[in-house]
């Protein structure tokens, strides 16, 4: 029995499979009885989804980093409000694919802007709704990109046409905010199975649940 | 002989007159001969006027007070980086209508979201580009919002649905900033004549010029 919900996101490069690992956690949550929820920003919500197709929009090329970041605090607060804050007062365990460590990962290390600058902002965004838990898929970027491109079935982005580079500076970025944050952040490795990792995941979320 | 920009910003509660005063300054300083630009948030920067859409439709009933704030910080970088500190740096005199005070007095004050978190996030916006100068406007909320009434030319929007209260605090927010940042902010009585409050407003932007 549930009291309360449960707020868990998931992390990692491009290409970690964690769209895949969320969709069995949330099956194998439901199968064994939880009220659970998967969502991801902007999550269906209007006025994120807006903020969202500006930000991929291929024609801004003009848009500054800091700007960028902004955008992604602001379509990050009203998903935050109107969907994931909802679903927790009902008791639901919330599955939210990427979340504030993408923020800091991508637009504080990768682009530059720096982790706490970009950490000041989202902490205005979130308040005190942090992840309860963060599953942290680990694998080589390298790795990761390969598989997207394997992928026709994904939209090609803004961010895709960043260079490798960008997604090695991502990459070191979560490792240290995984070594940063080591009680919130649960790190596994991506290039096991993906059963294994989806065991591991739910053994995490399950330990969170009842310690 | 102008070495370097200077940016002015104008603020005040609405029906203060700040885009008349500011045109009138603008005129009389080019007669002078200084190089000199007004503009106003988002002007005509395509990011930033797409941002303002989404945060004036009136449609957005759903949209939270952070979100808001985080947008307006967002639309306002990319207007600094893209319109404002390129002409700063060819020497130019920016008259800009509104800047951060406006966040800090309608979001953090008015909205009641608090005034240091959300001067945090224009920070983070603004970065070392703050108003060499900003001419405050000072006028009675009630005052200002029955200019506004008289003049049928201004589009109606989402903030004039606003209680006269919400004004009110506005106000007491202008005057708290007022206080609290005397260097930068000089405090015009906008209920004297136009030609005055435009004296005043000029006298004290030569001033900072040639101190």
């Amino acid at each position: 029995m549930i009291i309360r919900g449960l707020f868990i996101t998931f992390e990692g490069c491009d290409g970690a499979g964690k769209t895949t690992v969320l969709d069995r956690v949330h099956d194998e949550l439901e199968e064994k009885g939880y009220p659970v929820l998967k969502t991801r920003e902007p999550g269906g919500i209007d006025i994120a989804e807006k903020i969202r197709t500006l930000i991929l929009n291929p024609e801004h090329k003009a848009m500054e980093r800091r700007t960028e970041a902004l955008l992604y605090a602001a379509a990050r607060r009203q998903h935050l409000t109107e969907k994931v804050i909802p679903a927790l007062e009902e008791g639901t365990i919330v599955l939210c694919d990427r979340f504030i460590d993408s923020s800091l990962a991508y637009q504080g290390a990768a682009r530059g802007i720096g982790i706490e600058e970009v950490l000041a902002i989202n902490e205005f965004a979130v308040e005190d709704h942090m992840p309860d838990a963060t599953i942290y898929l680990d694998i080589d970027p390298e790795k990761g990109l390969n598989r997207i491109h394997e992928n026709k079935k994904r939209e090609f982005n803004r961010l895709d046409q960043e260079h490798a580079d960008f997604h090695y500076k991502v990459y070191r970025a979560y490792e240290t905010l995984a070594a940063r944050f080591p009680k919130r952040i649960h790190k596994v490795d991506a290039s096991l199975s993906i059963e294994q990792v989806q065991q591991q995941a739910v053994n995490r979320i399950l330990n969170v649940l009842s310690p």
